[in-house]
C-alpha cells in the first residue's frame, strides 16, 4: 500500500484527487492538507509516502521542497513555478519530484502523436476550444504541442460558453487528412494520470522529472 | 424533357454540368458553348429552355442577358458581378433568371439550420477549412452563413494541403454544443443542386431569384 | 414572478434545477418536495405557480394529477409513463402540463434539422456515444430523432467510458456530407430548457403538449 | 534519377502513379505496361530500377516475380494475392520487393496511433465511412487497425452516397476521449507513400517487406 496524502484537500481538483486516492485499491489516504481544513502540510508529511500538491503556483514549489526535506516523494499537478528551483532540493534528497503540466493520459498521447505526425505530413494547425470562463489564450497544452510539432503550427483559440476542454491537431497532405482530438468533459479526467505518477514516482531515474509522457512510454 | 444547353462548357465546371445533365432522365443536353470551342452561346440559344452558366464574373452578366433577350430561361452559379444589373432584363423577359452561389444542397442546409440554431443558442464560431491553394478568406460561404445568424460570429480560416472544402458551425449553451458541418469533397457536389435549378427556373415567383434555398424549402 | 415548487427535489436532476430556479431572476423558489426530504407534493403546491417534476416514470403521472387538480401547471422531464392518461386530468383543469423527453435546447435543434435536411439529402445514419453505464440503446434521442427523418435510418450506438451524452446524424449525398452534431457535457444542458418550459407552460394552446420544440420555432 | 516503370498504367490508381512519377524531381517515367495500352510488363523492364505494380490479385504476383528474375524492384498496392510465394523469388534476386495495403502516410500514422494509445486507454471502438459503392465492410484497414490494437476494438462500417474514404478510431478513459481521425479525399492521397517506396525498395533490409510503416518510423 502505497500511503498519500493530499496538499489543497479542500480545492476542486484536491477533492478530486482525494476521492481517486480512496478508490484506488493500492493506495491509502494518510492526510489531507489545506489552510481551509487547519491542516498545514507538515502534519500529513510523517504518514506519507507521497504529497500530491495540487495547490497553486505560489505555494507549490515552497511545499516540494518541504516534501523532500523529509524524505517524501511529492507528485505536483501545478504550474507556473520555477521548476528549476527544484534542483538543489531533489539533488539532496533520497526523495523524487515529479511535475505534469497535464495529467490527463489522452492529451499527452495527442501531444506525442501530433509531433510525431508533423515529421510525416506536410503542414499543420490546431484548434483549441475551451469554456468562454477560461481566459488565457492558447492554452498550455496547445502551446505545448506546437512547440513538439515540426514546422511552423498556428494556434486557433475557440472560447463558447458549454464547452468542456477540447483541442484538434489537423494534419494535411496530398489529398488526406489526419486529426487527433482529446476532449476533456471533467477534472476526473486527470485522475489515472496522478495515480501513475504516485505509483511510479519513487523509482524515477531522473529528479525532477517533468511530463507525464515520461512515465507512459 | 427540357432541353438544356451549358455555357462555359469546356471549364471543369461545364465538364460537370454537362455529365449531369446527360445523367438526368428529365433532360436533354442541345448545346455545348464556349470560346475554346469555338461555339458562341448564340449559336445554342434556339434549341434551349434553358441555359446553364458556369463562366466568369466577366462574361456572366452578359450572357444572362442575351438568354433573357431570347426568351431562354438561364441558371448562372457564377458570382461576383452585379445582380441588380440583371433586373431590367429580367423585366422585360418572358424567360426567368436564377442566380446561387453555393449550389451544394448541404451548404444551404448548413446555412439556413446555423441561421435558426443562432437564435436558440447563446454563442457561436464559424470554422471554414479549405485546401491552400485557396486564397481567399473567409470564404463566401462562411461570410453567407455569418451574416445569416444572429449575433456577432467570429470565422477562422483553415489553409492547409489536402483538405477540399469543408465547415463548420460551433454553437454553445449551457454544458452543452451543438455542431454543424459541411463537407464537399468533389465539385460534383454541386450538380444535384443544379439539376433542381434547371428543373424550377420556368416557374419562379420572382426574377431574378437569388440563392438555392428558395427552391429547397 | 413565477412561483416555483420543484418534485424530486433531492435527486441529481432535481438539485440541478432548483439551482437553475434559484438563479433565474424571474423566477422563485417557493417549494422542494421529496420523500427523501420528508416533504409531499401536496405541501408545496398552495404556493406554487408550476411545479417542475424530475421524479421518476412510476410517480410522475400521479404527481401531474395532483397538480392539475390543483390549478397548478406541471413541467416534467420524466418520460416513460403512459401520456394519454394525462389528457382527462388536463381537460379538467385550468392548469397546463408540459411534458419533454429532452430539455437540451442543442438536442431538440438537432432533430429538427435531422428531420429537414432528410428530406433533402439522399441517406442518413445517425450515430449516438453515450458513457458505458448506459445500458439502453439506442438511446430515446437517437430513437427519436430517426423516427423524424425521412427514410429508414440506421442507428448505431457507441458506448466508451469517459463519454458523455452525444449523438451524430450524418448525412451523405452526391459528393458531399452534412453532419449535425450534438454534445451534452453534464445535466446542466437541460436547464435552459427547463426554464423556458416554466415560462411558457401557463400560456400553452394545447395540453398536454409534448416535446421542446413546440416551445422554440 | 530513379527509372520507374507502372505495371497497370492504364487504370485509375495506374494514371495516378504514371502522374507522380512524372511530377518527381528524383525520378524517370520510363515505360508504361498494361493489356489495354498493348505494352507487356517484359517491355519495360530492360528500363526500369522499379516497378511500381497497382494492377490486380491475379496478376500482381506474376508481375513481381518477373520483375525480381530480370533484377527490376519492385513496389506493390495490391493486395490479396499469397505474399509468402514471393519469398522464394526473393531470396534468389538482387531486386526488392515492398508491399502495402494502404499507401496514404495519414492512414499508417492513424493505425501506429491507435495501437500505441490502446496500451493507455480503457477501451475504443473503430468506425469507418466510405462510399455506398465500397461493398465490403469492414474495409481493410479497419481490420487491420483493430488487429494492431490492445482489447477487443469493434468495428461499425457507415455506408452513405457522397463520402470517400474515412475513418475514426474513439478511444474513451475516464471523463476523457482521443479521437483519431483519418481522411483520404482521392486516390492522389496513395501517391507521396508510393514515391518514398519507389526511392527506399532498393535499400530494404528484408525482402519481401509489408507496411508502409517500416518505411516511415
Amino acid at each position: 500500500m502505497i500511503r498519500v496524502a493530499v496538499a489543497g484537500a479542500a480545492g476542486r481538483m484536491g477533492q478530486a484527487v482525494v476521492a481517486a486516492v480512496e478508490d484506488a485499491e493500492d493506495m491509502q489516504l494518510t492526510g489531507k492538507a489545506d489552510p481551509a481544513l487547519g491542516t498545514p502540510l507538515a502534519d500529513v508529511l510523517d504518514d506519507a509516502d507521497v504529497v500530491v500538491d495540487f495547490t497553486r503556483p505560489d505555494t507549490a514549489l515552497g511545499n516540494a521542497l518541504e516534501c523532500l526535506r523529509a524524505g517524501v516523494h511529492v507528485v505536483i499537478g501545478t504550474t507556473g513555478f520555477e521548476i528549476d528551483a527544484l534542483r538543489d532540493g531533489a539533488a539532496q534528497s533520497d526523495a523524487n519530484v515529479f511535475v505534469a503540466p497535464n495529467f490527463a493520459i489522452s492529451a499527452v498521447l495527442m501531444m506525442r502523436f501530433a509531433a510525431e505526425a508533423s515529421q510525416h505530413m506536410a503542414r499543420a494547425e490546431i484548434i483549441e476550444l475551451h469554456h468562454d470562463a477560461k481566459l488565457d489564450a492558447p492554452s498550455g497544452t496547445a502551446a505545448r504541442t506546437a512547440a513538439l510539432m515540426q514546422g511552423d503550427v498556428p494556434i486557433h483559440s475557440v472560447r463558447l460558453p458549454g464547452l468542456v476542454a477540447h483541442q484538434e491537431v489537423i494534419l494535411g497532405d496530398v489529398a488526406q487528412s489526419l486529426t487527433i482530438r482529446q476532449d476533456s468533459y471533467a477534472r476526473e479526467s486527470f485522475m489515472p494520470g496522478v495515480l501513475i505518477a504516485v505509483r511510479r514516482v519513487g523509482q524515477l531515474e531522473k529528479s525532477p522529472l517533468v511530463g507525464l509522457e515520461h512515465l507512459l512510454f
